[in-house]
């Protein structure tokens, strides 16, 4: 298997699109047809709220698939509904590779050294085969006992926080090399409040260049051969500015870019983003697609009954914007 | 119900330590013999390595239950093992319930503000009757929608990224407020390479005292006519100078330190913590108690197949520890 980056370089050639869908079921944003059917099944809430997240999810993966390179799922909404709501995660991740789909997972996950390996090894990598760790494991106390196991998560990537510091974010790289998986550190985040910390100003410049630093230094360290290293950084695409500035001091790092679409960031926005061949950079779109039926010009076309065919007409929308870079 | 941060205190008092339990399966640390006893159950090693942990987990709560007044529970080692894992996460959670032990989730999560909400409705508050939200959503679009559904994971307390800013920390205050739950948020982690960016200086100051003022104001905030907020501080013992100067700056704030134990932390790390009432802090303790079996003394007057022996003495032995402040 490819390394992770250059997957998501031919995945973007071949679909001709950079553009990504950000599956964030928002509980309160479905569509009400969706909702009240599952609802009508009766009994415990947290089933049929997440029968009705797993119909939504798989349909918008059904209908986006064919257009783009890779889908980006937050975990957060499948949290808010427990144990049931994690096994719909796991099924949605697995039709979005079904689907032949990249899949980053938006986990904004870290701990400290060993902790953070347990999330490494769980979310990155292939399912593979499930190997048998029964004779590993009788080597008491050796940490790589349990490495043969597959990652049950099986993503392509995943998002990483990076307020622990460098070696917090080093399984991660560990595990990304060996699985040839990626990870995007949280840089300049999308949100107003980003400014509170990212922005303060750390003996001469603001906290996120430190931290754009380190990952620039962990991207060349795993680049290879090739133009970009494991490691990737997430940038919002609300913040233009530091988007340029952010390009230029991270030749070697893809960037991932939220905020476009709902969040207010058009195509002028992310333009900075990509590096002089067109490349290095993937756009994340998730509610003005997922919930496209709800705003205009798609709610008055094709209403809350046909809300797939809004996803798939917002989503071809936001192809055709993002290529008028 | 009473704040978390007064039953929290109410519990100390009642059980004589302000020690927690941390529930960490490192899965290369557990008991051999519990490992080749479900391992020979065979099939998906996800199943059987899932019914050891919990096996082990549940185990260690009913040991500790009556020594200590809370656990906290490492989201990440459940994650590693994908639904299957989380499923038994759900159910550790509600054994440490039933035992009426308060419970610090322990996931270090955080996004922007609507996602971060999906994390905190989904991990704090109580049980509660499974409400019917079925008339609720049909308000379209309405955020509060589902606020009534309540937490499936039902933890009293989790521990929070303040990467993201100020506006992302807003929904767990919120949600902690609402539901009579914490938050514990990350200032100045245990592991060295916290100093990469916790200790960069900005303006004159630590990054973590930045933090640490933000998490000081949403304190007392919110802390009404009690000494303490619902906003909590990490500090790793492993930095007793910063533990006393992170006391001092954060008077109206909680502590909850790890790095106790295996991390090489001892009672004098953790002493300048309290304030001057003895109260204020909760001191974690995790591999030194769990896999105490693997090490002396404990390994040789117990040994593995006694581990649970070793873990109530192992927890007896950190309590007398501690009350030598």
């Amino acid at each position: 298997m490819m390394p992770f980056m250059m997957r998501l370089q031919e995945a973007i050639r071949s679909k001709g699109t950079p553009l990504v869908v950000g599956i964030d079921p928002h509980l309160h944003l479905l569509p009400d047809c969706l909702l009240r059917r599952w609802s009508s099944t009766g009994g415990d809430p947290f089933q049929w709220i997440s029968e009705a997240v797993e119909e939504f999810c798989l349909s918008v993966i059904d209908r986006v698939a064919p257009l783009v390179p890779a889908v980006k799922v937050q975990s957060a909404f499948f949290e808010r509904l427990g144990p049931l709501g994690m096994v719909v995660m796991g099924r949605v991740l697995s039709s979005a590779r079904d689907h032949e789909l990249l899949v980053i997972c938006d986990v904004k996950r870290n701990d400290i050294g060993s902790t953070a390996r347990g999330y490494a090894e769980g979310f990155l990598g292939s399912e593979g085969e499930s190997c048998s760790p029964d004779q590993k494991w009788r080597k008491s106390d050796d940490e790589s006992a349990f490495q043969t196991l597959p990652s049950p998560w099986a993503s392509d990537a995943i998002t990483v926080n990076p307020y622990l510091g460098g070696d917090s974010l080093d399984p991660f790289v560990q595990v990304a090399e060996r699985s040839q998986a990626g990870i995007f550190v949280l840089v300049k985040t999308s949100n107003p409040g980003s400014k509170d910390f990212q922005d303060l100003d750390c003996s001469g410049s603001p906290l996120y260049l430190h931290v754009a630093d380190k990952v620039e230094q962990l991207s060349i360290a795993t680049r290879g051969s090739g133009p970009y290293g494991v490691v990737g950084a997430v940038v919002g695409a609300t913040f233009p500015k530091q988007v340029a500035e952010l390009r230029a001091r991270m030749p070697h790092t893809w960037i991932l870019l939220p905020g476009f679409g709902a969040q207010g960031a058009g195509s002028d926005h992310v333009r900075a983003a990509f590096d002089a061949r067109g490349s290095g950079a993937v756009v994340n779109s998730s509610r003005a697609i997922l919930f496209s039926f709800r705003n205009s010009p798609y709610a008055d076309h094709y209403g809350e009954q046909n809300w797939q065919d809004a996803v798939l007409q917002a989503t071809r929308d936001s192809i055709e914007q993002l290529s008028l870079n």
